[in-house]
């Protein structure tokens, strides 16, 4: 009749580093990366993690750290976790593995965060050629609430996530993945337009072993150097969920993840306080370390069943998701448009992705004259809870993708008044961010039509 | 003391013919197209409107005026109307217009609508290349509520409103789109990626006096030649607001629309009882005749304050708008996602219009399996009030789109079920839908992983 | 094919008086009053109806028509409506109706209503003894808002619904109405606490051949005679519904009405454009003339399978509903709680009318603090959309009721600030609301810690 | 820079009966009880507590135990907590504070908790003269969802708050609640009507040094003596806030409460997973032991500027409060009617607590159809998220109050079917729900219509 406390099968001590936990993180994707604890479905059991750098941003008022940042080891993960039903018998390929987020938050005695824009030769983001430099915000927690020393005037209930909830690929899907990630490095700047908008993105991170970690495989070992050359990073999201960053995937939600290997080696990580949608700044949600409590359930031959393989193999699936029912409740939102036009008024043919970068940029301009600097605001929009939606996707030549920001996060009405129009900042405002200089050598992209 | 009911400024008879209007409509954007009629600042007007293609798709059990459709004659638009303040003096270029949406519906004797899907060589849309056959449903009204005969099992209230709400452009204005598109629709092909993935549509739109209705402006007159020649198409949302199709601009909504010529002659049209986000069936949402009251609130100078200018010249701008307070209010959500892998295989770069094909195709899948057949679907989540978000635009390669559907639509539940997996069709409904052939040459995708 | 538009089964013509109308209509409830129209179940109908008053009360400055108001002619009633299954068999006694309201609104033309708070020797209202003195306030409408020239610096959206819907009693139910409220009328005063509370209010309203309307059948004739002596009057809900005075039978809901004679005959009145809970004013939502476009369905046994009897004999049923999916959504609230102490300091029994009493006590004097005659905080309470809770039913001796109301129909923001304490009234706002003196010598209630 | 981790001023050790905490409890209000903690304005600080039994009700499978429950020693209460202003100046009389509830949940460990129903010679409840025997259902978590072996078929999100959070009164506020709850006691069953529908429950809680805990007083010294006999009894919520037992004080909501000595000595405990409007079944939320994240301000001379004394002395206020933004969402609803018509027949005036007695009734019938007994469904109805609300309170002599319950709590639609009646139970669900027989002599409430 005992209640059961949520099993914690990873422990985090964020006082040591990543790579001296007591159970060892991984951050690549590989079949071979050995489970570290094993659960039942039904179960509730908790998963602690570091946040996804590791520990290697600071509580400060300086960005070098952020600037230095070395991505090779990004993200860390918790797990592998093994699921067995509860006969003992493992998740199958082929099968469906429902995770239910029962619960989740900071780690208890580490209740901050940050948000992030990295340089433009690390990392960058989605604005990166306008916002090429190195810049912070830290964030601190109030239960429920965020607030930052560095964003002034703004304080918001957080929809707390995982950025990343994912199963282990099987070999064959690892193949794939590699292939089409090599394909896009080598052949995208002269085949993908979206390039010289974003310019100097990374196109593809390919797997190297720089930075590697395997989880309870040693590092050294030929065993590790073979699975280190092969093994997939994390940043993007993938057919395994992995990296999908979607702020709706909260408490009480239940994502629905096709499992491709024995046992499904669930691995999870980049818990984000708050999210906006698209996560604009790339290191852009407010970043922390957390816990989650999950309990699994294995639907039998589900992958067939409830996924779509959409693509040349039976493993080009995607998972679906329920979200849950305490997402924080706006009422009022000033919504900004932007089309499939980009700043050097070059006309993009339903390029959604060209459509948000410019409602981002709208949205960006407007909130400046709060007594904002831009880069507050980039940070801004990229971990509040703002919604982006691809409104309209058909009418040739434009996509129409629009920003929607609830206002009620701002200490002032932000509306546009009918009566009283204010001339310049509204505010005067703290815009001590801390940043680093650019010292890269690409073109920045300018706002024909900016007066400042 | 007397309360006003709002001012009829354009009627519309539904027993004529969109040219037979007692005020004559418009389907071109031109700073010359005459005003129909003149309102002052503060005033509840109602303007009536024709649904989008005038009358030419009809209520019943064939598609074939789908697919005989002419596309050069839409959207038939309802105005000019001339704004002017409380003094009488009219809006002026550089001003924000502010109209409020203060109530909408279908026309009082026309309560139904339509969805369709285009042939592929005429117009297409989203999925043209899988689903090439103009397909159509037809969908009646039980006052906030929607179904049709055609798609059974759902209903669900309408987040009704206006596909189009927009000002009219500046010579100077109007120049910069016929440019802009004209590059499109001569270089595109070579430059811009997604062309691929939907092969045959339309890349732009361009002036064509074929179906060229301009108001007051007598067809055949020397004024009118010169005009058509030039006047915009209505089918991309612009600068002026225009066709931006958000599903959000419902009642008790305000937008803000830039001011581009004196009287900011707005005019509206293409009625939407529901549209999901995207639209992809592009005839997509439910298309029906129906009214407008709309308040205009003039902000002096209020383009400089409030709209940011991003692009060549003053005019590259958006508009900005507030959701209004009574939307349908749905908690349970099941959530599709998509990745930027294409239906070959092959990786994209951060492209989000691929990410959301991905995430819209997978959802007909699964929704098929409930005894759909795809263009039920695909016309269903084109009209129902489903929420496409751009989730993650920065984990390079792969943009992530998720596509959110409320689960009350549906007569049953058609969540993922732990414990009993179902085989087959769920149910078995109707799939006599409205369709005809596809008679055209063009390749159609097929995914590779398709059984059926 | 064609789809129907709603059927008018009940006209209305506003220019005429309800003695007038085309179709009669009827202020009393009894089995014998005929029938006006027939309707189908599935067929979707419109019904119009005059405001509670029929045209009484006028869109002018003064109050005097409050106070001299004549209320044993009200409810004006449309109906009844026969309703008949698609073999057209009539709903029987014992069956359940279930009416799904589609649709609803203002009359065209009609755009304004009114919130009274009546002279305490007429009628009276929840706070009477506070506030005896008939007061007025008129809203216009813009669409889905209202405001008043009364009540400056408020707008919000309606949840508009009708107060009255019903079904006929039998005879057998009637004379359970008739005789239990003779007995509270004639032995309350000995036996009712809240009696002391609200001193003066009419303790029933019992059957009176004044004011009597009923439908199809003349005035004077004996059967007039002798249905008008015991038809039972409209003020209170009952087992039939009647006037609940429920705000969230809004659009889109659907409420299961017990029947007790064939046909049910079916009665509907009183719209609201907006009410909060308890109706505090008693004329006190913001009453209008509307339409209804309904649907019927019979659930043939449906009272024995679904509805409780809870008292003496079958018929002591309540019927229940199921809420819309389009009530005007609202984030912010703030929140004033009441405990069953009167304001002489008495302690009440776990009495949730005391406890509301005193939360709307409070939040009047609060608001009244930004400017406004405690009358129009009276008025304003009773019909924006505010929600009264029993809190707390069970921690004896105090009940605990709470008042919640949304925040964002002012157009300042109400809330307390840590900071600056605002001293004295926050705006100086129009006062000038119609209002009468009170003549009648019932003694009213003092605060006694009241400093103005 | 560093961020502070909520400071823990209360610990708990749940293997530790009340009496033996480290600090030390108190169970009643009395200015005199010592603070044991001191936090300052803009501090976050964690306040943990016991369930409001002091851990008297065991995790089990009978009812014993609520049946013996020693009602004397309840709510064992944290605190009191001193509050002082940045510069360590305390809150003072006449101030307001502002309390935060930042977060909160279970106390780690100890995730469950019970529901029940008191014998009706020990507490009874809202329907004691229905439900005599103590009866009692366990609930497990799921972070943020609750399920109980006992009453199968139902889960839902819990909207936790603390049934109480209040501040000390001043001796002249106690000796106010002394007398009123005095009078009530002597005088209540000759002038009280509720009293005859509730029957025996006690009228009123006073003072008793019978299993009174005063913190850091130590029992049995003269000071305890003559506190224990004056200090109030917690079960009623007052002026001081206190056991208010209202559901939406949840996370992120804010309360304002008077201050009436210095230091304000805020007290909280009777953690609620969650609960329903009235909390009817008396310990009828979901109790369990939990923490609070609290953050205090204090708004100088708040009280006159914000409280509106009502009542005989300025100390004749109410606590108003913000709700927060991430309570549970729901969208569909089952509402249950009510009129202050009890279960004899007899008509009440305007009396909104029979009224809701009523509604309640009702529901509890209506959903003991789909295979629940009618205690399951008491203890249901007085724990999950449902809605009670005083819909018309002005309709003589007619109150009308609404139960509206969420219809997705339960794992089948419950909502009246059109087409297919069921008959009988729906589902054989598991009766055997801990319970106890009733051994008293008061005579129960026979629903005279009940056919079982």
């Amino acid at each position: 009749m005992a209640p059961l406390t949520p099993r914690l099968v990873v422990p985090i001590d964020i006082n040591k580093k990543p790579w001296e936990q007591e159970v060892p993180l991984h951050n690549r994707w590989h079949p071979m990366i050995p489970p570290v604890a094993e659960v039942k479905t039904g179960e509730i059991f908790r998963i602690e993690m570091v946040d996804w750098t590791g520990g290697a941003i600071k509580d400060d008022n300086a960005a070098v750290d952020v600037k230095d940042l070395d991505l090779s080891t990004v993200h860390y993960l918790s797990g592998p976790v093994r699921v067995l039903d509860v006969d003992g018998n493992p998740a199958k390929p082929g099968d469906l593995l429902a995770v239910e987020i029962c619960n989740l938050g900071p780690l208890p005695g580490d209740e901050w965060g940050f948000t992030a824009i990295f340089d433009r030769e690390n990392g960058g983001g989605f604005l990166t050629d306008h916002f090429p430099c190195a810049t912070k915000a830290i964030w601190y927690f109030e239960g429920i609430y965020a607030y930052s020393p560095h964003i002034p005037g703004v304080r918001f209930p957080g929809l707390t996530h995982p950025g990343i909830v994912g199963t282990a690929p099987s070999m064959e899907l690892l193949n794939i993945w590699n292939e089409r990630e090599r394909e896009v490095e080598e052949t995208g700047l002269q085949s993908l337009k979206l390039c010289e908008v974003l310019h100097s993105r990374p196109l593809a991170n390919l797997p190297s072993t720089k930075g590697c970690f395997l989880g309870k495989i040693e590092e050294g070992t030929p065993e590790w150097e073979r699975i280190a050359r092969e093994a997939a990073r994390t940043i993007p999201g993938r057919e395994n969920g992995g990296n999908c960053d979607i702020k709706n995937l909260g408490r009480g939600s239940k994502v629905y993840l096709p499992v491709f290997v024995d046992g499904a080696n669930l691995s999870t990580g980049d818990m984000h306080f708050s999210q906006g949608d698209g996560e604009v700044a790339f290191c852009g949600a407010i970043e922390m370390s957390g816990f989650l409590e999950l309990k699994c359930e294995i639907i039998r031959d589900g992958m067939k069943e409830y996924l779509t393989p959409m693509g040349p193999t039976p493993l080009h699936v995607n998972p679906i998701f329920e979200i849950g029912p305490v997402e924080p409740r706006f009422s009022e939102w000033l919504v900004f448009e932007g089309i499939s036009v980009d700043e050097s008024g070059r006309q993009h043919f339903l390029d959604a992705s060209v459509a948000y970068k410019r409602a981002v940029l709208n949205a960006i301009d407007y909130l400046s004259r709060f007594g904002y600097t831009k880069e507050q605001v980039y940070l801004l929009l990229s971990c509040c809870p703002c919604e982006g939606r691809i409104s309209g996707i058909v009418d040739s030549p434009n996509a129409l993708a629009t920003l929607a920001i609830p206002t009620s996060i701002f200490d002032l009405d932000i509306r546009p008044k009918i009566n009283k129009v204010p001339k310049g900042p509204r505010l005067v405002r703290n815009p001590n961010i801390p940043q680093c200089s650019y010292d890269g050598k690409l073109p920045t992209t300018k706002n024909p039509s900016a007066t400042t």
